[in-house]
């Protein structure tokens, strides 16, 4: 693994490079769009397999591509550089940072910003700047194209025979299509159904989605706090996590240096950033809640959209009177922006100055194209305060808000709970889908029950992965740290692969037309004993090869047909590939008699007969073949 | 943590004792039968939360007891010893150990039997042995009054005002009751509901039970095989396994020593032992399948029986018509057990004698009260097969299977897949409460993904919790390890734990009356910033702990009123604490004022009006009290 250095005190000193195991990076463009270079990770079997690579979406950006030589103090290459300068955006003087941005850091605590030089760009007065103002306008982006070349990995390999797995779901009620064109990410767009979160000064961006008829995607959250964490930590965190396989990424940063560790992050990051501006505003006013004012939340915003944030979290449904309703709440208000928010309206008795002056948020977000996460601020904080009068009251205003943004031409995603028990979980699907007008639903877990500190990443990827199956279009993660402690880099390893698991399953459980590829793929290979191709085709090929390792180190296991959970002789794996071949060399009489004896006995459920007789029928190979 | 020692070259070494951080080991007795002791474990909490200490179900045995002097040799009290020596069985000479029983282990590398000596017992000619038989006899054995004041945890607790939690869940057709009396249990044994499995040759047995109307229980695996593992590294792993608490363990063990290695956890374990008999008996024959016959395997179920396992995993179900069903598979047939048979029924192009002489070897496991536990030797082992005709005849097979076991008055539970995408789960456990006439279900997973090969207890976590709450009545766990290694220590407690969690989001799901009651306690500590109640309430406060302690480990950290995620100035709790107790002070006017704007805001669903009104009339408390 070879690192990208940058020198300098307290900025970001190195980031984890090189390929993923058993994976090249490659690119790939739409047939008439050779200048729109899309990125993909090849997975390459062993030969003897006789299969195709396959294909996967990569959101790794340039740190695992060789050919690209990472340079922290540069930035990123320019990927939307073109396209968005063909759009012809004013180019402004940037806000002047002020000392309270980095939270008056000064000397060897300051940390230096970021080198790489961006233009800051805004609409015009009048000018079309949002992806949803384009769609509606009919106009096809280059993002739209960019996204629908890469939703469709693996489509192509689906239209080559592998099938189509849409009718083996239950989407309630998604609408899948066999193949993803630009203009159905347009169609997508336009109806508020999808975001595209592209701040146009991010032109480092690789686009991406966030819809329910297209992959679930995940978010990771990074962000030093007050107590601990550098820059340096946090921009490995946010290479380490793409690496991995999140789809965007949140830097939730309090304290000092919020503003510079940002320039780091933003330049050099290939996935949309997400943040939750009230949280720098508070630093802003130092610290009480009762000091935040619309003023100093509009400057943060424009602090932030000029440095290219593509999403913000903005609490606004987090209204006066709700506030009471979580009074005999057993936690509470457990979102940080949240209980800011109430804070502020129960010190001045008055209604949320983000809720009265939203269409201004609207204004300034609209500008830069940032979308809106409208956030939840009021989601329960515990198994017993799910579903309750408080988070559906705000749900209901976050529906309101939603048809405001979009009326001002923002795009939205609505911010979802939380802790929810399982038998709670869909009921939040279908009320966010009612009440919101079908924008995305974004959530956080929700964790299914309070009793596993330490393990949150498990019990709330059971409620991601099946709130993401019911038609959450993207998933925020958790880590192992939740509710204990700030992440650290193995945390966010393990909290992305969980959710790139969850999110996977609810692919399939949706009927993705595409997703069971890879796990027939890892199917075949874990059938065949080909131990490397095994690995490769995991979510995590390093951690299986060394679970392999522990107990077989040899290089000879690797290709041994057979582990060491049973040995070579209880290996089922290898029994049944010797009956299969003995299957295959019965006689057809003999094997027809078997069949028939199977479709003869005594069963009671005439569904059963049905399937028992029909696997032959559909896929037309005798057994063995 | 003191450890209890043996000498011995390969015989266990050392198990982990001391009393789980936080909580200690009481007993208790129903009213009527003060010479009945039932373990539990009682959490504290800090004095200062005014809170009674938390009751859970202790899975643990005397290895957690300090008042309890633990020594292998002799194996652990035994406390069902007077009531089976009540029942009149015949005390027999027990079967000659042969050196096949030991793989033909000899010398330096002959693990010792454990040297603890327990009288044979056996059922009389027509003798009532089985709890099945006591239960439809109308007789309430002592186990069935153990277990229902095992299972009334926390039901005290409810009926002093913590509530009735069963109308909050669905439960899809269980009949959770809201006290557990010993009528109960015998009914729900007597209609064969759930099974008690408790072998009259383990009197070391603390005693439990399985059924969908019960608390989910989970089960671990542990075993050595040919290629690794030793008898002390087993041994530990059962303690181990149990400490975290895993409700029975079943002890795969393949290879040299099986049956020594089995007189150390049967004479050491306080749940219930489950093996898979077909395992040794194929070493007895030298490991090809071909050579099994009846008599091997039947000479082995009673050297089990008189050893003391509790249930028997028999693929009966595998039957030779549906070998060539599964030859298209993707995967195959992937338990060990299916697949020794499918390859004895080939190669002999006969039916499973298994199947053909089913009532034999009911006869054999009734004189022992052996339970059933019949096996999934045709599961689906990719998301490619699931649901698919191999598996559901063999289900339909051995629901057949059930009833004549019942008729020879066994116990029976059923095992399930697998590898299942979440939306095939809910098919399973319909078929097989319909096929099996609600026999319990007790799946493996099911995973609902191939492709995390490394954190495959959490792609099963998902659908375990899922079919546990559908009504599946144990989960058998997945360890990290699972499709790469045997699992270590580690893994054992990754894979408790996991599914713990799992069990429990379950138990929340189906809205099992009192099992909230952990969930709130927890989140009431963290809501007051009660560290320690926080770590000692959750499932594994040793980790709850070094992950808090990673980030802030001075002792003053853990009085804190905030933690390393948000920092002292963003803390959500702290700041509705505030909230809270400005709300309490608002004047009744002005609290009504705010309470009325909420309930006239522009909602659009009446049924969140409906429940926002609600909540202070459900409660009579005014907010902030």
């Amino acid at each position: 693994m070879t690192d990208a250095i940058l020198s300098g005190a307290s900025a970001p000193a190195a980031v984890t490079t090189s390929a993923i195991r058993g994976s090249r990076k490659i690119y790939s463009a739409p047939a008439a769009h050779p200048d729109i270079r899309v990125p993909f990770r090849e997975i390459s079997l062993t030969e003897s397999s006789g299969e195709p690579p396959l294909l996967v979406q990569d959101t790794s950006g340039p740190f695992t591509d060789p050919g690209v030589s990472i340079d922290l103090t540069a930035g990123l290459p320019q990927a939307r550089a073109a396209w968005i300068a063909g759009r012809g955006f004013e180019g402004v003087a940037p806000r002047a940072v002020k000392p309270e941005d980095n939270g008056g850091a000064t000397g060897a605590r300051l940390v230096p910003a970021c080198p790489a030089q961006r233009p800051v760009l805004r609409a015009r007065d009048g000018q079309m700047v949002t992806q949803l103002e384009f769609a509606r306008a009919g106009i096809i982006t280059e993002e739209m194209i960019y996204i629908a070349h890469r939703e469709n990995a693996g489509r192509q390999a689906m239209a080559a025979g592998a099938g189509d797995r849409r009718a083996d779901g239950e989407d309630f009620g998604a609408e899948i299509p066999t193949f993803i064109t630009p203009e159905f990410v347009r169609s997508e767009v336009a109806r508020g159904r999808a975001v595209i979160p592209a701040n146009i000064n991010h032109p480092e961006l690789e686009p991406t989605i966030i819809g329910r008829n297209f992959l679930v995607k995940i978010n990771a959250n990074i962000g030093n706090s007050a107590v601990v964490s550098t820059a340096a930590e946090e921009v490995e965190k946010l290479v380490w996590a793409v690496r991995w396989g999140a789809d965007t990424v949140m830097d939730l940063s309090t304290g000092r240096n919020i503003h510079n560790i940002r320039s780091w992050i933003m330049r050099n990051s290939p996935v949309p950033i997400g943040t939750v501006p009230i949280y720098q505003a508070l630093e802003k006013v130092g610290g009480d809640p009762a000091k935040l004012d619309f003023d100093v939340f509009a400057d943060t915003l424009i602090e932030q959209a000029e440095q290219g944030v593509d999403y913000f979290t903005i609490h606004a449904g987090v209204r006066l009177p709700y506030v009471p309703l979580t009074a005999n709440r057993v936690t509470g208000i457990v979102s940080r922006g949240g209980s800011i928010m109430a804070r502020w309206c129960l010190s001045h008795h008055r209604e949320s100055f983000l809720y009265e002056r939203f269409d201004e948020i609207c204004d300034i977000m609209r500008r830069y194209d940032v979308s809106f996460s409208l956030g939840d601020g009021l989601r329960p904080g515990s198994i017993a305060d799910a579903n309750d009068a408080a988070q559906f009251a705000e749900l209901e205003t976050l529906g309101e808000l939603t048809k405001i943004a979009w009326d001002k031409g923002c795009q939205v995603m609505i911010e979802g709970p939380g802790h929810v028990p399982m038998h709670k979980i869909k009921a939040n699907m279908d009320k966010q889908l009612k009440a919101c007008g079908e924008a995305p639903f974004y959530t956080l877990g929700p964790l299914t029950t309070d009793i596993a500190p330490g393990y949150d990443h498990i019990t709330s990827a059971i409620g991601a992965a099946m709130i993401g199956w019911f038609g959450t279009a993207m998933l925020c993660y958790v880590t192992p740290k939740e509710h204990l402690g700030l992440p650290n880099r193995d945390d966010v390893k393990t909290g992305v692969i969980t959710y790139k698991l969850a999110a996977h399953a609810a692919d399939l459980a949706k009927g993705h037309p595409t997703a069971q590829l890879r796990d027939d793929a890892l199917s075949r290979a874990r059938f065949d004993f080909r131990w490397e191709d095994q690995f490769n085709l995991s979510l995590d090929p390093d951690t299986a090869c060394a679970f392999h390792d522990e107990t077989m180190p040899k290089d000879a296991h690797k290709v041994a047909h057979f582990c060491s959970m049973c040995g070579p002789k209880f290996c089922s794996m290898k029994i049944t590939q010797d009956l299969r071949a003995e299957v295959a060399a019965m006689g057809d009489n003999e094997r027809q008699a078997l069949e028939q004896a199977a479709a003869g006995m005594k069963v009671k459920s005439a569904e059963f007969t049905a399937g028992g007789g029909q696997i032959y029928v559909e896929t037309g190979v005798a057994p063995g073949e």
